[in-house]
C-alpha cells in the first residue's frame, strides 16, 4: 500500500552542492545502504562528497549500478539546467533515473525525452500511492516508536536507523519505517508524509505502520518538529497517525535557532517532549517519551559524554548518541525493550 | 495568487443528502450569499433542504443562475453514479458546474466529456495554486485574526465571517479569508488549505494573508483542530502561517466527542487556548486569545445565554454566540477592535 521501490545499486549524484546539509540522501545511502553504492557523480563546481570513488555513468553501469540517484536537494526544490547534461549522460549509459524531489523528473523536458526514446525509468520517489484515506484514529494492535525533533536534519532518520538495527540484534521483531525520500531509498519502501495532501496526512501515517503483532515494533522515522515554522504540520499529523506508543527526541545540544530560521530560537528538549505528550494523547493516552537522541558529532568524545550525562540527568530519562553507542545507548535500548 | 472565482449566481445541487451535516457548502452559501443563490436541486432520496425554492435546471438559468454548485459532500469524497444525470442537465441548461470536493469534476467521464461538447466550465474550488513556497516565518506588517475550534463543524467559518461582517461595520478595516471550498465561494477567493501538499500548507496559509497596512486586519476562517485524529496537521500549518496577533475558539458546547470519532474525547476550551498559545508563539511570541465563540444553536435562548455567561466567567474571557450577536458579541467585538 505504501510506495515501493526495488533495491538497486547506485551512483550517487552531487550536482555542483557545496553545502553538505543539501546532500542528506547521499550520506544516507552511503551510511546505511553502502554495499548498493558503487560511486558518486559531481559536478566540476561541488565540494560536497561522499568519499565514495568518484565514476563516470558509463564506469558505474559496468561496475553493476543500476540508477542514477539525485543525492543532494536544491535550493528551491528545482533541477538546474546545470545537472541535465550529466543526468541525460547516465541515462545514455544504461542507468534508471532516481529522484526525491518534489518536482517530477518528467517535467524536465529533455530527460523525459531521453528516457522515453533510451527505455529508461524515471523514479520519483516522493509521490504518494493515490487514494489515500483520511485517517480512521482507531488503534492497531503493535507497537510503535517515533522520532521527533526540535528541528529538521539533526537525526531523526539515523536514530531510527540505529534503533531498529539494535533492537533486531536483540531480539526484537522490530522494523524501520520510512517517511522521507532518503529512508524510502534505503529501505525499499515507506511513504513521502511531506507530499501527501495535508487532509491525508495522519491518514498516510496509519498507512506507513499498519495492524501488526502485539509485539512487534515499528521504529518510524520522524519528520520536522512540532515547533517548526513551515514544517509542523507534517510532524503533527505523522504524530497523530503513527499513534506511537513510545516517541525518542532528536536534538542537536549545538543548534540555538530552527535551521534557515535565524528568527525563531530552537525549542527545548522538555518542551518537545510535554507538547508530543499533550498532543499524541490525541490518538494514544499512553504515549510516552523513551528518551532522548542528541547529535553529538561536532563535539569531542568527552564532552559529548558530559553533555548526555547532563541532560539524562536533567530529565531523568536516558539519553545517548545513537551514532556513538556504548553504555548510555544500550540504557536507551534497554528502556524500549522493557516497554515493547 | 490564490484561488479565485468568479461570483456567479447558484442553483445549489443537493444530491440525495439525508444527513444535515453532508451540506454545509448549500448552508453556507443561503445564509452567506444568498443573493446569489436562485435556488436548490435535489433528487428524490434527499431529505435536507435549504428552504429556497425547488428549481430545475432550465428554470434556474432562466432566473439567471450560472452554475451549478455541488453543496453536499458525499461520504467517501467521490461523486456518487446516482448524481450524474442531475449534474448533466445542468449543463445541457447552459450552467457551469462547480465542486469543492477533493475529486476532479474531469475525472468523471461523462461530466468532461459533456462539458466538452458544450462548452461549459467545470470548476474545482479545491484546486490549490501551483508554487506555493515553503513558508519563510517572517512576520509582516497587519493584523491577524484566526478562528481555531475544538473539533471541525462547529462554527468556524460562520465566527469569522460573522466577526469580519460586524468589525467592518464599526469601520474597522477588516477582511474575510477563506482556507475553505464553502469560504471560497462565498468570498470569491481564499485557499483551500486542506487540499495543498503538507510540506507547504504553512507557505499557504502565509499566502492567504499576505502583508498588509499596520491596522488592517485579515479574519482567517480556521480549519479542524489541534486535537482532531485526522486534521491536526491542517490546523496547525493554517497557525503557524496565519502568524495569528489573536485568535477565537469555537466551540459547541452539547458535543462530547470528536464528531465521527466516537472514541476521542473532545477537547476542553482551556486545552486548545494552551495549546494555540503553546504552538502559535512559534511564529508570532505576541499570540492572545481574544475569547470564545459558542454555537448555542441547539438551546432554547435562556438557556444560550447561561452557559456563555458561565463560560465567560470560567474564562476570564469575552464569550458569545455569533449568530445570536446581542451583549456578549458587542463585548467580543469591543474586546478584538481595542487590540486591532
Amino acid at each position: 500500500m505504501t510506495v515501493e521501490t526495488t533495491l538497486g545499486r547506485y551512483l550517487l549524484f552531487l550536482g555542483d552542492t557545496v553545502e553538505p546539509g543539501y546532500a542528506k540522501t547521499a550520506f544516507g545511502l552511503r551510511d546505511w545502504a553502502g554495499e548498493r553504492c558503487v560511486g558518486e557523480l559531481a559536478l566540476p563546481a561541488a565540494t560536497v562528497s561522499t568519499g565514495l570513488p568518484s565514476l563516470s555513468p558509463q564506469q558505474a553501469q559496468a561496475q553493476g549500478a543500476t540508477a542514477l540517484v539525485i543525492g543532494v536537494a536544491a535550493p528551491g526544490g528545482l533541477i538546474p539546467e546545470s545537472w541535465v547534461p550529466a543526468l541525460l549522460d547516465g541515462l545514455e549509459a544504461g542507468l534508471d533515473l532516481v529522484s526525491g524531489m518534489h518536482v517530477k523528473l518528467a517535467q524536465v523536458e529533455p530527460l523525459r525525452a531521453a528516457a522515453e526514446r533510451l527505455g529508461r525509468r524515471l523514479i520519483d520517489i516522493r509521490t504518494p500511492p493515490v487514494n489515500i484515506p483520511v485517517a480512521s484514529g482507531r488503534r492497531r494492535s503493535g507497537k510503535r516508536l517515533l522520532t521527533v525533533g526540535t528541528d529538521c536534519a539533526l537525526g531523526k532518520k539515523y536514530t531510527a536507523l540505529a534503533l531498529a538495527r539494535a533492537l533486531r540484534a536483540r531480539g526484537v521483531d522490530a522494523d524501520f519505517r520510512a517517511s522521507g525520500q532518503t529512508g524510502i531509498l534505503i529501505a525499499g519502501g515507506g511513504m513521502p508524509i511531506d507530499a501527501v495532501v495535508s487532509d491525508f496526512v495522519a491518514g498516510a501515517a496509519e498507512m506507513l505502520s499498519p495492524a501488526a503483532a502485539p509485539h512487534h515494533l515499528d521504529v518510524i522515522e520522524g519528520q520536522g518538529s512540532l515547533f517548526h515554522p513551515a514544517y509542523a504540520g507534517v510532524s503533527l499529523g505523522l504524530l497523530h497517525g503513527s499513534q506511537p506508543d513510545l516517541f525518542v527526541v532528536c536534538h542537536d545540544p549545538g543548534r540555538t535557532h530552527i535551521l534557515g530560521f535565524g528568527d525563531t530560537p530552537l525549542p527545548s528538549v522538555e518542551a518537545v517532549i510535554a507538547q508530543t505528550v499533550a498532543l499524541g494523547r490525541v490518538t494514544n493516552p499512553a504515549i510516552a517519551c523513551a528518551g532522548v537522541a542528541l547529535n553529538t558529532s561536532a563535539m569531542e568524545a568527552d564532552v559529548a559524554q558530559a553533555v548526555i550525562d547532563a541532560l539524562s540527568q536533567r530529565l531523568g530519562l536516558p539519553v545517548a548518541d545513537p551514532m556513538r553507542g556504548g553504555a548510555a545507548f544500550d540504557q536507551l535500548l534497554n528502556h524500549i525493550q522493557e516497554r515493547v
